[in-house]
């Protein structure tokens, strides 16, 4: 925390200010500049409220200088952070492909995907069981029975699973079923959650808010990593804008900027970002070119039938003619 | 829904998505106007998901036209909806002030403060025991301790109490102790919180997302609704914004507008918008001119020491003149 | 400047960055914290480009202390700004309604509205001579022909003029016909136009851009002061937002900010902001009660024929309501 | 233009509404809903304003469907704008990278870094004479003598100039020296430039307003257009966001949505979107892949000294590195 004095500031304001600081139990160092003083907080074990020295007289402001993230940390851990799961790695220099439907409606829609997905290349099916929905009348999730087809599609195709985790109560169900949990975009500050989700042990794919700042989302995971769980992987989805010609604008500079602040790994969901099919293809490329670890990508045999978010689901075919398309952009050396 | 086609949109293309609307069970009429057709849907009983038609061949728009929400709209319920508490209502035309500390820190602490907000006019005392914090090394509140704190407070000054609940095991202990349970800014769309608050019975305290649009918003307040709790009281405490002069740009213009669209109270909180105890006052005028149903206020009598949000709390002689100030603000027959 | 380092920087990277800024020819000092050091920049005369250090070994951010701007700033001119023109004044403690059409559209026109703003109260009479609009296909004014009116209006009624350029051609014209000068949002960094603004030696009304921090505001008033002007009157008009409920996000938190940083007096144009009729007067009152000193409003008689912005008009009855509605607001002793 | 009616809005509200359209000579055709009545407007020319409607008895929204652009418009002219110039076409199945300065600072400056940026691979050198600056005291340009000195890069090199005008004195001299005329973000909505620009007869890269929607960018096209010149190149650079981790969220869904909307071509200057020299590369990248028709790039030899932007400027070597790297994301075959 560095604490900057009004030019006018009296000995005795600045004074008050360097009391204040040890009587919050750390260290203050004066630093006269050209124009005014400004006063730095030394021997602080974390950050330190800005709200306590703003309204001081004689203070213009107060700028945090800490970081306020421990374990999500580059600083901390240097090496990169690769997620082992059986037959699959995410982490840097890997690239993984997570493919399916919005939401699992039915035994037959599922397995039907997954067999094309599987043999476009993906590696990880995705699917809702619980989905959180905008309106109470929206289609919420087939529940216990969706997870119960999410184990049979894992054992038929031998893909990996990941399906997000709603609440308390889904996340133990989830946490039973999925190779990976997901938390959504509208969980990312629901601590209690998160918490819990770092309990399981399992891999959580841990969406950014729909506004969130990089280094919210940090702390987001670090929330889950103090409960024990190393293995986070952020998703970038896109934040909400202005304008109408996406659903929401996806933020590529997340990926280096994660890259350069924290050892976890990175995946992308143009599908989110993008709410309409045309606009898949072009914002996947866009996102392995960045120097993603992988995709999310919706897929639906039949979208103009699917429960939800048909209008943004590549069809079959469309997903097979991207995963050729994408190969052509890693050639394995760029990351 | 309105589908807007492509100047050039062949007959066969306008007859496809008559057709699609047809298959939907809807029924479609197609409006020739000057330049091009649109088709509009009918006969669909809620909101259509403009996804299905967007990448249609031929369609370069699909506008929604209904609005998604029910029981809190004004459409369906015309007079005001005026919340019963024990010697207190809460509504148009009535004026709430809640106010106390961001946590409950210790029984003094609470009692003290109390006292003064109590003697100033509030009818509600806030206070934390549940905090949802950005970091998982901040001060997470008494929790159980916090909440048999609050009701001693209720004891003995008789003020109600509205506490915060974060996840579904506190929010059946709050809503034991709690005359209202607020549900926090970060949990507007924790669907499954929603659901569980709306069974309490109880009058629930919404605050508005970080960065939710009006309807989302209402549409949260629709999830309680629809659980068979009309007791909700919407609170806006300001969306995320660039600049750094404020932390949240309070957005007044809600309060007109829920008016408009709904029958559900509306109060204001300036503490968390403002940030900063000096922006309080004005912004808590504002909020009274523009109209609002109650105000939420931060005190604390030591904000130095305050576990947290300690520059946003007024000293208890700020509000007592705050108190006095926005009295002569409401003369009584401008709402 | 501060610039923090790494927790792992080597000494030769802190001796590095340490170097720069004395090549730069100012003074460093580092500052050994307990988990890493910053680095403080001294005897900087103005504000240093963080890009400089920020892609340096072993540099995690470069944080900006200085205040750029100085003529604007509070520092600089302790006392508040008082504007005088012909019979007004404008700044703290004075309150000051501009009200008039969006554009003048005729004589008769003006002459109508400006006897009805008059008559209620209003001190200077506002209207669009030169209309920047979005469409090159929308009404763009009368021109020299509008000026002509507007002088009219002043001549008959007394009524001071304040009237909008929009470009140099346009800004030399209105500067011989208006008292106050208004640039318009789209022109807030419009550095060529501000600067000739700051030429003409008339109090310039300059509104807030439409999506500009507090420091771009105030560092474009800057420019204007710069050529020798110091005769300006910020206008907050709100900034761009998510969500439809209003045209734009009223920034009431500028007011108490600006007098705080700034000694230049700040109006509000809460018709802007609204964009539509029924959201003027609440925050009108709401501006009003957070302590702005002035308010531009738009008024037309007949806002169904307006050539532009008719819907979000007052009709005269309505002004003269709010003219009255407002006086119970300002008892006189709250600023 | 759809007007939609309260449920309850009565036969006298509908009929007046249906009467204002007639009187704004346009036609009026009411739909009967399940629930309500909408009432489309047929006949309008263009747009009409929807606030005319917005607060009519029994009204409760008015949507526009009208698109408001023409000339820029993809339903006017179906196959992509192809902008010729001496030995260089830029448009869609073309890609041309125009590199160079921020600003032109000296001769050797500009010669040297012109000379390593065409041997590169760039075909447009760009750079600065007249610098738009958020403060008046930072360096804004060598002016005319800059534009000397770009001619003299292009005699020398064969390269041609890109290089903005920031008002009409400016954009005359520009006109003289330059191959294409950049308007910036901050002159987006400068009408009178744009109009002047269009006057010119040269091709104008028009860069993205700051917060800019699409149909504001082509709508500022449209001005350009509207005044005979059909040479508009677009330029996404990023609109501002919340978060530090880049200067701008570069916007990549643009380049889909413009090819949808329009037939002008789309380059893309991930230089002013990051902000930071470690996310050019990535971006630059992520932008190819999208599909854009070229980029913008700021590099120079001795970026530390550099008087504006250093901190983004790639070093010619990283120049280098990108463009080849580039190449291997364009088989060629994939717009």
């Amino acid at each position: 925390m560095l604490i900057v004095m009004d030019k006018d500031a009296t000995p005795a304001q600045i004074e008050a200010v360097a009391a204040k600081v040890v009587a919050l139990g750390f260290e203050a160092q004066p630093i006269p500049g050209g124009e005014r003083v400004a006063i730095a907080i030394l021997r602080n074990p974390g950050p330190v409220d800005p709200a306590v020295f703003v309204d001081m007289a004689g203070v213009i402001q107060a700028i945090p200088v800490s970081r306020p993230y421990k374990l999500v940390s580059r600083e901390i851990k240097r090496e990169d952070t690769i997620i082992k799961l059986p037959g699959l790695e995410v982490g840097r220099g890997r690239f993984v492909v997570m493919a399916g439907p919005c939401a699992v409606e039915s035994e037959t829609q599922a397995l039907t995907i997954a067999e094309r997905v599987k043999a476009a290349g993906a590696k990880v099916f995705r699917g809702g069981a619980y989905k959180p929905r905008t309106s109470p009348y929206s289609y919420q999730g087939l529940g216990k029975k969706g997870l119960a087809i999410l184990r049979k599609v894992r054992e038929e195709t031998g893909l990996l699973i990941v399906t997000e985790a709603m609440d308390q109560d889904s996340l133990k169900l989830v946490a039973e079923s999925a190779d990976i949990i997901q938390l959504g975009a509208r969980n990312m500050q629901n601590f209690s959650l998160l918490r819990c989700a770092g309990r399981t042990g399992k891999p959580i794919l841990l969406k950014r808010g729909m506004y969130a700042t990089l280094e919210e989302w940090l702390m987001a995971a670090e929330y889950i990593m103090s409960e024990g769980d190393p293995q986070v992987i952020l998703c970038e989805r896109g934040v909400r804008a202005i304008g109408e010609h996406a659903r929401n604008l996806l933020d590529l500079a997340t990926i280096p900027a994660v890259r350069r602040e924290s050892h976890l790994p990175i995946v992308v969901d143009p599908s989110h970002a993008a709410g309409r099919r045309d606009l898949v293809q072009p914002l996947a490329r866009a996102a392995v070119a960045a120097g993603c670890d992988g995709l999310l990508i919706e897929v639906h045999h039949e979208p103009e039938k699917a429960l939800s978010d048909g209008a943004q689901s590549l069809y079959p075919e469309q997903f097979e003619a991207l995963m050729q398309d994408l190969a052509g952009l890693r050639p394995g050396g760029w990351y």
